[in-house]
């Protein structure tokens, strides 16, 4: 990086007069100013709200500020903002027709192309929220086996309809009637679990590693994953892999093949079109009859061009080895953190995979640490998020790189700032 | 007409080599070989599966065989295919970003828009599926009230998740254990549903008409919408209106509005953007705080592009009178439908409003003759659908209407020697 660039990510004052302005009406017509992951209200102030435009790894917010963009909207964004091969196959699609009467030829052709990407895909189905993918996952899970049950790991999380919801605010008691709970990397409560659903279960519903929002991430244990293959083999159960967050993050295939364990259906979003609205299903041809028998729709479920995106995303996943460049940056940063964090004496957990890093302070139990680096990282141009993992992009430069660890340093000195205070 | 292009329509050989081969395609990597309403399963042979590209009023499948669209894509298409203004407001809007860490400008300027535009509404919230935003609705209700139940039509469709998809398979008796039922239009029965429900009843939600698929369809009683409206206020209960389909294709505003009655909440989606992704959920204050403290969210729920398309559709259906274009062409077809049934002694019913109509044959339980008949206009080149209400847009000219009306008066040819057989 430039001397030059490192200095204007330092010392650029932060403007904040659009930001300000359009919070203000929000609040008028939107409940509560903002709603869902994106509200800006449980962070710092030095949060920005409304984003206006992005390029690569790096994005501006209303008011014309810049940050290397360590969120990439909160999982979407994979190869870099604005990809040239990704935008071509979406404006070449969009020039013939986006929603139509019937799905459009990439329909078939990205089926056969994630059937042929990923292990345990026999064939596919579309739909529009990561949130659709594991509920569907779910109803075709008990469909095929005619039974209710679906175990699923204290805190994870699934999505946000009612049946998973982390708030509970607005959902009834017989939202999760037919849930039972289990301790992630834990075949211990699994077991027991799994034996109280007893003939009435239909599957077990996981994440590819621990990545409740707030916590420490936790790597999955190949024996848990396979302990749960058993589980569901032996009572004729849906293993269902949720790679909604971490899918085509980590690996060209489901998140789970590294370690040889194949789920029966997986539910895919994010990532899946470099942020063209997208969700999956695959299955094996065991679930084929329920995923046949189960009625799911949506408006815009067959439009073509997050299709045409999809297939674009996955060609330039596999051409530019994209998941090996995430790596390598996310190795660089969490070894320049790490290094950061010890040069100050600060103790700080950094966990999951470099690709979907989580940072945590020792004994931050209110996350107040973590606002304080979160707050001084994004006033120095460095857009990460203190209570979520963050994600990598295949963007993702040295320069880039550089200047999110200018700012990760300056944002240590606060830590230890209000530490000693 | 042209003599020309009549003849066109009537004697063009359908192609469908390509509709075909991504079939067979399709049957292996798609359970079913197609999923959801746009499956070309339960339709005649003559349909066409996978669908190409449109403009304005027209379309082509995958084997260039030209049709009128009386689909609109199952209703998001309502301005017609590839709009300039609103193709424009996408494309800008996507030079600069769609999915983000945050919203766009963009969706402040459609939440006020929106609230200028929906008489009862005070706010919105923005999601992706017309089952997000019926599901919302009932969320919010419940978290506003306090209460579980919630009361809607037999037969009505709110969506296809666990709780109101048409089809049982995967489903959980506890999914619907919450709703209770009345007939739509029947305020007998509504009453003692809602007196059911006692001090646990959250809202009633209802279609604006009665347009189930597959059945005649029902203009709303003025006073039905009042009683529910009555009902709601009684209990201090949400009325909830599902605008999905109905949603700016009838008026500039909630379809209630013209007869006077206004919901709590609505829910919208499908003509919101002219085809872009987009869902929405409308409210009042009364509802506001409920709304605040749901927790709701997609990945794709703050992408600023369909925003930028909805603004410019609401725009251009205001600039334009599209409306009332809708009106007129969906009168013209009537009148000319009606005027050939009539001259071959068919006995048909052409229900709903004539932009959303729908055709059936007196006596036509399994719906044989609406086969026949979709068969042979979709054969000649109007594309509507047997079991299903048709959609029309404002780019219908009159042309179109002549086209669909040649094809359509051979189509009641073949249904009267089908009756003659």
């Amino acid at each position: 990086m430039a001397d030059q660039e490192r200095a204007a990510v330092a010392v650029a004052p932060r403007r904040r007069t659009s930001d300000t302005g359009l919070r203000r009406r929000a609040a008028a017509v939107i409940p509560g100013g903002m709603y869902g992951h994106q509200s800006a209200g449980p962070l710092p102030p030095e949060y920005p709200q409304f984003m206006r435009r992005g390029r690569g790894a790096r994005i501006w917010d209303v008011d014309g500020n810049r940050y290397v963009d360590l969120m990439c909207s909160y999982g979407p964004v994979v190869l870099g903002h604005q990809h040239p091969a990704v935008e071509e196959a979406a404006r070449a699609q969009a020039a013939l027709a986006d929603c139509q009467n019937g799905p459009g030829p990439v329909l078939v052709d990205l089926a056969e192309l994630l059937v042929a990407t990923v292990r345990h895909a026999d064939w596919a189905m579309f739909a529009k929220n990561g949130t659709d993918a594991t509920t569907m996952c779910c109803t075709i899970a008990r469909a095929q086996t005619g039974r209710n049950k679906i175990l699923l790991a204290h805190g994870a999380y699934h999505g946000a309809a009612p049946w998973c919801t982390p708030r509970l605010a607005g959902t009834t008691p017989q939202d999760r009637a037919n849930l039972g709970y289990f301790t992630f990397n834990d075949l211990d409560r699994a077991r027991p679990a799994a034996a109280a659903a007893g003939d009435d279960l239909a599957g077990i519903l996981v994440s590819p590693f621990r990545h409740d929002a707030g916590y420490d991430q936790e790597l999955v244990d190949p024996a848990f994953a396979a302990g749960l293959r058993e589980l569901c083999d032996a009572a004729g159960a849906a293993l269902i892999l949720d790679d909604v967050r971490a899918g085509f993050r980590l690996h060209l295939g489901s998140s789970w093949e590294p370690i040889g364990v194949d789920p029966d259906l997986s539910a895919w979003s994010k990532a899946i079109a470099n942020g063209y609205p997208l969700a999956a299903v695959l299955g094996g041809d065991a679930f084929r009859r329920g995923a046949s028998d189960v009625f799911v729709t949506g408006s815009f479920w067959f439009s073509a061009v997050p299709m045409a995106a999809a297939i674009a995303t996955i060609g330039a996943l596999r051409d530019q080895d994209a998941i090996a460049a995430m790596e390598r940056a996310g190795s660089a940063l969490r070894d320049g953190i790490l290094r950061q964090a010890a040069a100050r004496e600060l103790d700080v957990a950094y966990t999951g995979p470099v690709q979907m890093p989580y940072l945590s302070f020792a004994g931050d139990r209110d996350h107040a640490l973590a606002g304080v680096f979160a707050a001084e990282a994004v006033r120095r141009g460095a857009f990460a998020q203190p209570r979520h993992n963050w994600f990598g992009a295949a963007a993702m430069t040295a320069g880039d790189i550089a200047a999110v660890l200018a700012a990760t340093d300056e944002a240590f000195g606060a830590v230890s700032r209000s530490l000693r205070r």
